[in-house]
């Protein structure tokens, strides 16, 4: 059903015992849980994964110092510390229990690590505890007149600390960058429990080798973030999307040809196959068009003058051979597009009770030959493949459709989701665009450049000697 | 005079005797000099630091191939390796024979690692060779219709390669973000003299840690780069600089303000006080008016519409007060305020015969009490200083004025230059805005977090067990 070994070890009673009553005198009884064997902090968003884990107990630190002292014990006691932010990952990066660690592990949640932060509007400057939601962030910065770029879809429910944690995207990675490019400096709790400062609030500068690029997307596996500086821009006034249907991908990539040649670069070039096209038809806005077989969606932010300009030049670029064109400009027709794009997993799901996705990068121009790739292995495997995903990035959230209650099926579906990382490969792309290695891909990473592994282990060594730091996650297999 | 020992140690000319031997094999007699005594070779641009190094050997590999085997020779042989770019930087960090290697060191310089690359103009990618100069990058690159963002001053002779070691900046910076926001993929040759490729033709993805984003800024510390893969962007129509004058700095830091809360994001926002601009007023587009103490610069970049819209907004954003404002159009009047701006530092030199700069940055809210502090620095130490560089990111380039013949003023402005880095360190900025560490700074680093430096240092142990890659630069000493 997945790589991971699903079984669920049991945490020792007297261990946990001896943990909630170290880790209460740090943070207070009532921030400690321990055992932890049914909690919403034993799972994260790989619900189609089935991973639930267990854990010696869970640690809520209030504050940036209380998770230093945590992460000291830990280190101390050799326990191993699954750090957790909103829990909305892919990849079961914050499931404790289901890696090396055994029922051994401590969830240190941030969700604690909370409070307004500040915000220097004319320095396009915020610092944020980690535990903010992103949601949060975006709407505390809206009122300062900034801007956050990168637009996770969980952002209602994801935490500023996991977005960097994971390097995270979204549609408007594509021109805004992913996370990393917005982060200045950080506050983290590094593997020997050492709270330190990594960058700052100058946007920029080249003081030290860069550190904080190496915790932005290490998945816990490198320290505990506990607050991130972010440079932001000021607040656009319109982020106008265009969208347009095909009645078959050729059409469809042109489109995508047309809008990279169009001199525009949108802060979103989306594209959804016809699989996924059709899930979503019910909620598409105003109908989806008869023999609908790919979508196109691209985005222009800025002030209402350029951000009308620049959608102008995306429409005409993406217009040609389309069966139809929406360009919504009210508030509540914007909002209706992008509810209706950000529900498109759910309505994949829904069309055949289940699904398995692999989230995959390749080059930008190798789009095509992907989707063309992942429609054989379809056939080949006798199972029915959709695509969405960022096409100005290159990324495709590459899925099988199953009925999760038919296990030969299902069976079926998990081999076929192992092809769509050979197809990824195989066209020099990567394992994974913008979710991460977690647990569940880390198998897969062991077809990397033993080079690049060695010097990535030899990192990972270097700032966690002791390995506590979310073991089995990120990295192969030694 | 400086920080640095600048002591030219002697090379031993039986060892570079069989240096010259074993390298020749690998890359051809013709491409190897030992020992190297008097060459450019052995310095940068360092040039009022008075650097002037000694090697073993300066070898010239033709391919990453035989890079990696020139590394795997100097590992062997425990040689210190000294990685050569365009040979363009401030800080000391490819002149040989001054850090503890003392006259052993090999310089590995990158200058025949040329070609024509690659670029994929409908992916907005380019593959580059690491000794392709930054000018013939962006000249390839508009060819085919892209665009390299970064824009560092010595474009026509810096490499590509070194643009990624230093994790160059320039004023577009601000927008555009430093070289590691274009970077996607990475060829490079590390410590044990490894080939490996690091990222790839993705532009975004989360395999591993981030390696890239490590050597990136690293300043040849862990590893030789031989070929960067770029992730870049249409190309604009249009680059329209405005520039306005001041009677005083506060009108300047008030149209600063006035640019960031304009809600356009400039693709540089430049700032020069009053001793720089009468400095460079003999050069001034049109010449410079009576009373002018402060300057500012901006640039809006895209096609002609909306660089047209934005320079106009960004016009009025810095017009109130100003005692004038230029807004070239045409070319060659692009050109002429472009030029001038870069040779304001050659001005400042002219002026007083010499100069010493610190590159130092500030977070951008500080710039005022920076300018400031450094007025009363020179008033304190009876020197003359002035200052200029990127407003939107908070980079000073911090000067004293000096006649270099004479030695007295020449001690006092050395420890005003030190001044410098108090200031930027006390208003929380960092010791290098964009110049990066090298020889020059090492000593000054001292004073940063030592959890930090504990941190960095184990990463560069790692990655380099045997401290071979460029010793005694950008890490302070043990």
């Amino acid at each position: 059903m997945s790589d991971v070994d699903t079984t669920t070890a049991t945490p020792d009673d007297r261990a946990a015992a001896a943990a909630a009553r170290d880790l209460g005198r740090i943070v207070g009884e009532a921030h400690v849980q321990a055992p932890v064997t049914q909690s919403e902090l034993l799972q994260d968003a790989t619900e189609t994964r089935g991973l639930r884990g267990s854990a010696l107990a869970a640690v809520h630190p209030g504050s940036a110092e209380e998770t230093a002292a945590v992460v000291r014990w830990a280190a101390e006691q050799g326990v191993p510390v699954v750090p957790r932010g909103g829990g909305t990952g892919y990849s079961g990066g914050a499931v404790p229990g289901m890696g090396p660690e055994g029922a051994n592990a401590l969830v240190l949640a941030t969700d604690r690590l909370t409070g307004p932060g500040e915000i220097v509007p004319e320095a396009w400057r915020g610092t944020f505890p980690a535990g903010v939601t992103t949601h949060d962030l975006q709407r505390r910065c809206l009122e300062a007149g900034l801007f956050f770029g990168p637009n996770p879809g969980s952002a209602e429910a994801c935490f500023i600390g996991g977005n960097v944690a994971t390097n995270a995207g979204g549609p408007r990675s594509f021109r805004h960058g992913s996370v990393r490019a917005w982060v200045s400096g950080l506050e983290a709790v590094l593997a020997d429990g050492q709270l330190v400062r990594l960058g700052g609030n100058a946007r920029k500068s080249v003081e030290t080798l860069d550190l904080v690029g190496l915790l932005c997307g290490s998945e816990g596996t490198l320290g505990v973030i506990t607050e991130v500086t972010l440079r932001l821009q000021p607040a656009p006034e319109a982020a106008l999307p265009v969208l347009a249907v095909y009645a078959d991908r050729e059409a469809g990539l042109n489109a995508l040809a047309y809008a990279m040649a169009s001199g525009v670069v949108p802060t979103a070039l989306e594209f959804l196959d016809g699989g996924a096209l059709r899930a979503a038809a019910a909620t598409f806005p105003g109908g989806l068009p008869d023999g609908a077989a790919f979508a196109v969606m691209a985005e222009a932010l800025g002030t209402e003058e350029i951000a009308r300009i620049e959608a102008d030049a995306l429409a005409e670029a993406i217009s040609e051979d389309a069966l139809r064109v929406l360009r919504p400009t009210t508030r509540s027709e914007v909002d209706e597009i992008w509810r209706w794009r950000d529900g498109v997993s759910l309505s994949v799901v829904a069309a055949r009770g289940g699904k398995l996705s692999e989230d995959v990068v390749v080059p930008a121009d190798r789009l095509g030959d992907a989707l063309s790739a992942i429609d054989r292995l379809g056939e080949e495997r006798g199972v029915e493949v959709t695509s969405w995903g960022h096409a100005g990035d290159g990324i495709l959230h590459a899925t099988v459709m199953v009925d999760r209650d038919d296990p030969e099926a299902l069976r079926a579906a998990t081999d076929a989701a192992h092809g769509m990382l050979d197809i990824a490969f195989d066209l020099g792309g990567a394992l994974s665009g913008e979710h991460g290695i977690g647990l569940v891909k880390r198998d897969a990473t062991t077809r990397l450049d033993p080079g690049v592994l060695a010097a990535q282990q030899a990192v990972k060594d270097a700032l966690d000697p002791k390995g506590i730091m979310n073991p089995g996650r990120k990295l192969p297999p030694r």
